[in-house]
């Protein structure tokens, strides 16, 4: 079938980077005619920062972004040398995948899905206008005169807009290292009406691998067999290799405090906010000088690749600091500098602009995500990627994509960015979900399946799979509930072996599981019948059984206030209308326009009281004549 | 081994292109402590135009360049995925070998040797500055204010230095499309005296593969066994498969009169001048209206890659100029343009300002090769890289590495080059050889890996396969020049049946051969000790024997004005006091300063008395006392 080019399509996403390319997969698998612009194919799904992808609450949205059907997940399987499990020891909820990614191969398993795709169109050009009408998006125009036409257009730009990359006291313009800047687009954001920020953000010198010394520092191997993010059952991996920890010391930190003067952050030449919890080297050492070490993390790039990324020690100060930085480290004594670190500028999009479908107030039908929006991490931008596509497919019929805080991380994220905007780049952690338990990697399938399976993004394949684990588990639950013991004399020795306190009458598995230090497999004995479930399965369970209590607990909580969340504020409500708000509410709530009052809740500033008025007024405007008029 | 930073390099090649590459290659193997700057690692040994390597004078080059132990003829071979020996019905002089290349593997091919190399250090900088000191080179500096030493500095930037990007009315700066341009260095070699041009070149519109009616096209498969550019035996080739042939409409042509009004070339917004054997569609269609179609060959981009390079249809019109261009090819007519055909303007330095080391003359130790001393190819840039790279290391060692024009065709390209300049880019032709039996694809290894090997880049395995293959010539020359046949009844029988007169009285084979209609293999039934060698080597032996009055007339024009070759003329020769000389001829062999009389004859306008009166006076001037003083 020879593929056309359609006069206008259903979606244009500027950007290929993690959200780009996440959009693209999911809107084009859905059937939308989705054209991607890029200013360079070659670089499509590159990860631009460290050669990972996971980690606490990161892994939890690659396996939610998963469990809809998207495509991370699978991608950083298929490309990953070397897969552990975080956190194993403390609660389940904080237990985290994480992947040291080969780059190229990233990069490979990205293109070649893309370009398979039926409804999908690459195209290299650089975007450098929107064309709008009477508050509408229409589409893209580029720098060499084309234009295309959508009725949805997704910005996912990144660090591209007015990039402008810091190295010491010299700066130049980039998109990134290599990379050549946007300038047209935040001009046409701008006379859009929208407010953009600046934000910044960094990353360290890479190194050539032939001039380390591995051997002063300490392996760290991955898990075996290596844990993965896909629920769909893994691709065979790659051959699996070992990350390296190394120290600064306390000439590090001298060396870097007497670069400060040349450091572009500390010398007042970047505006823009850098990430609190990503900070640079330079930041670490100043904001803590009590701090004798900080770790570095010196990852492999690949498994051909002869060069390495020191995670932990990303940098803006001068090249001649960078060197001389090295040599006062464990095993980078010799270091050789293959690409400098350095720290970029760009501008972003106030998020609280955005509805929750990631489109913008001021455009209908513009959509954005990823970096634009404020975030920072590749999986924070991949969930946004996904939402939006989501929702420009869902309310292409008719309906919308909103998840709540108690379905997953990725609408904590997408709540926080539009609730409560970000002067910084931010950055999703376990802590900012108040309902954590819920929201643990291992059941992100059965929060999510169902509602990718809805909206058509889980094939048949994928559904087979879900669907046969969740009656394995099922069963097993069933059965560890009816399976009833008697304390005799030979299951009290079984018991007391395996650490077990008796029950004082007959219990069932499941009572015997809650036991704090007992685990599913050392119930084996008891029942051989475990035998016939997988480890994931039986470990799934086990969390569901110990924590039963606390789990529905949670539920109940979220329960407890779900009347807000549902309870919808309109859009284009006249809030000095309002009786009993004050100013600074009235202010704030104009300014975020919250869709629910859940979300009026949240807004920083916002009290109990003033949720009553607005409940009150709304119930009043019901029954008000005189408002059904105005409006 | 931990590999170390020099503090001072033997010498720094600005870029990574395929002159770069193969320098970086070279001088690292000899053991020069070679430093490679470019813009993009990733991008290092890209094939930014089309992917193929070879053709007619460039596939003799990289045979060349192999023969002398340098590097792209193996990449191309990892890499190819179709190999054809073009003109193979031709004279053995004009047979040459073209392969068509999977651009990713070439890619990956080029880094991985490169980043393996033990003296070759490679890092990501944008260089800026030259550092020179009373007339002599002394290191680069960078974008970031990192300064690199070296004695030596390599440019090979290709259309990097101040390129500007066209697509019809529009333009934008760049080095390459979605690469940043350099304008550093420009200023840098102006302010040195360095006098630079400006060139164009262009690049077709890269086609989705998916959107292509392969069904109405001509298909071209390569030869089986494929021929191969290596002496040193081949690799595993990749899986072959075939290019395209399609043809322009005489509604294509209209189509790009139409679109002549928004060309960026007809309209004079490109200043630099293009190639004219390389030209554009609206070129070819405006050069030859006559024409009623234009041939295009369809070259797949790899065997993964969902693009396609639809070569012959190079063009800066305006994009929608390109698309209604393609609707009217046949196969194209849904052609989705995936990166768009544009014209680039780069400055070059006029090559005539170089020496035949390609050093400038302006500055001690500063060199230059490829598309800035204004050639086009990724062949004819790769063996000026190795040829400046070869004089860097002889020189350092007191030497140096001139070929003249009968040893081979990077001899005839530096010699053009310094010799009589260029105003477009230069492309290599068999035509530009005055001795081209002499140099021949199949006999470069004869004629150059002695060479090589006293270089030293000629490694111990290469040498003896280089040192049997020869033996095994040898062996097959003396055999079939002594063995004798008489022209008996069989005999006659049997030379009658292969259409080969037979012989008056006795012959011997080698005799036989020499009658054109008669080719080796058929004279195994009369000696099946012929069986014993493999094809390569009956071919070479059969065009020595074929060809012999032709080659020993060729060596022997060579030998009659080999000393003019030979007779230097000194690098400060004060022109004006040769009595003689016409104002021209001052003016030009001034502005040339030619190393040898051989030289300055070929320097346009440079007449036979001028040689005679430059002669003479050389003679005078060794017994002048009075010259003597003065220099």
């Amino acid at each position: 079938m020879i593929k056309e080019l359609p006069e206008i399509f259903d979606l244009i996403i500027v950007g290929a980077g993690h959200a780009g390319c996440e959009a693209a997969h999911a809107a084009s698998k859905l059937g939308l005619a989705t054209l991607v612009l890029t200013n360079n194919i070659d670089r499509i799904g590159h990860l631009s920062c460290n050669p990972a992808i996971g980690g606490l609450a990161k892994g939890h949205m690659v396996k939610e972004i998963d469990a809809l059907g998207g495509i991370m997940g699978l991608w950083a399987d298929e490309s990953g040398i070397q897969f552990r499990r975080l956190n194993t020891r403390k609660g389940p909820a904080v237990q985290a995948t994480r992947a040291q990614m080969d780059r190229s191969r990233y990069l490979f398993s990205a293109q070649s899905t893309l370009f398979s795709l039926d409804h999908l169109y690459i195209m290299e050009a650089f975007a450098e206008d929107l064309l709008v009408t009477s508050g509408r998006i229409r589409g893209v125009r580029t720098a060499f005169g084309e234009d295309f036409y959508a009725p949805a257009v997704l910005l996912t730009t990144g660090t591209f807009l007015q990039g402008q990359i810091h190295v010491g006291l010299r700066s130049s313009s980039g998109g990134r290292l290599g990379d050549p800047a946007s300038a047209g687009l935040s001009h046409s954001l701008r006379k859009l009406g929208l407010d953009l920020g600046r934000l910044k953000t960094g990353t360290v010198p890479r190194l050539l691998k032939e001039s380390i010394d591995f051997s002063v520092m300490q392996e760290q191997h991955g898990d075996d067999p290596p844990p993965r993010f896909s629920f769909r059952g893994a691709p065979r991996t790659l051959r699996q290799i070992p990350c390296h920890i190394t120290y600064t010391s306390s000439s590090t930190h001298e060396c870097i405090n007497a670069g400060l003067d040349r450091s572009p952050m500390y010398q007042g030449l970047i505006h823009g906010t850098g990430a609190r919890y990503c900070p640079s080297i330079e930041d670490k050492v100043a904001r803590f000088p009590e701090k004798e070490r900080h770790q570095i993390f010196v990852e492999p790039e690949g498994l051909d690749s002869h060069e390495v990324y020191p995670n932990g020690i990303s940098t803006s100060l001068p090249l001649d600091v960078q060197k001389k930085m090295l040599q006062t480290i464990p095993g980078l004594e010799k270091a050789i500098i293959v690409r400098p670190g350095y720290a970029i500028e760009y501008d972003y999009i106030h998020p609280t602009q955005l509805t929750p479908h990631l489109e913008t107030r001021a455009v209908q039908g513009l959509y954005s995500a990823g970096q634009i929006n404020g975030t920072s991490g590749y999986e924070e931008a991949a969930a946004q990627g996904l939402w939006a596509a989501l929702n420009i497919y869902a309310r292409s019929h008719g309906t919308d994509f909103i998840l709540k805080r108690d379905q997953a991380y990725m609408a904590v994220l997408v709540d926080d960015l539009i609730t409560r905007g970000t002067s910084e780049p931010y950055r999703m952690f376990t802590s900012r979900a108040e309902y954590r338990l819920l929201l643990r990697e291992d059941n992100a399938d059965e929060r999510l399946t169902p509602l990718g399976r809805e909206l058509g993004l889980v094939d048949d394949a994928y559904w087979k799979i879900f669907t046969a684990r969740q009656q394995q588990m099922q069963s097993l639950k069933e059965a560890l509930r009816s399976m009833v013991i008697r304390p005799d004399q030979s299951t009290v020795k079984i018991l007391e072996q395996i650490g077990a306190h008796p029950p004082k009458r007959s219990a069932s598995l499941a009572d015997i599981l809650k036991q704090p230090s007992i685990s599913i497999r050392e119930l084996k004995p008891l029942w051989s019948g475990l035998d016939d479930y997988e480890d994931a399965i039986l470990e799934r369970v086990q969390t569901d059984i110990k924590f039963e209590g606390y789990i529905s607990r949670q539920r109940e909580m979220a329960e407890r206030i779900r009347h807000l969340e549902d309870t919808g504020l309109p859009r284009d409500l006249d809030y000095t209308r309002v009786s009993g708000l004050s100013r600074e509410a009235v202010e704030k709530l104009s300014a975020i326009r919250p869709e629910t009052l859940g979300q009026a809740g949240r807004i920083s500033g916002i009290t109990p009281a003033t949720l009553s008025a607005l409940q009150i007024y709304l119930k009043m405007g019901k029954k008000d004549p005189q408002q059904d008029k105005d409006h």
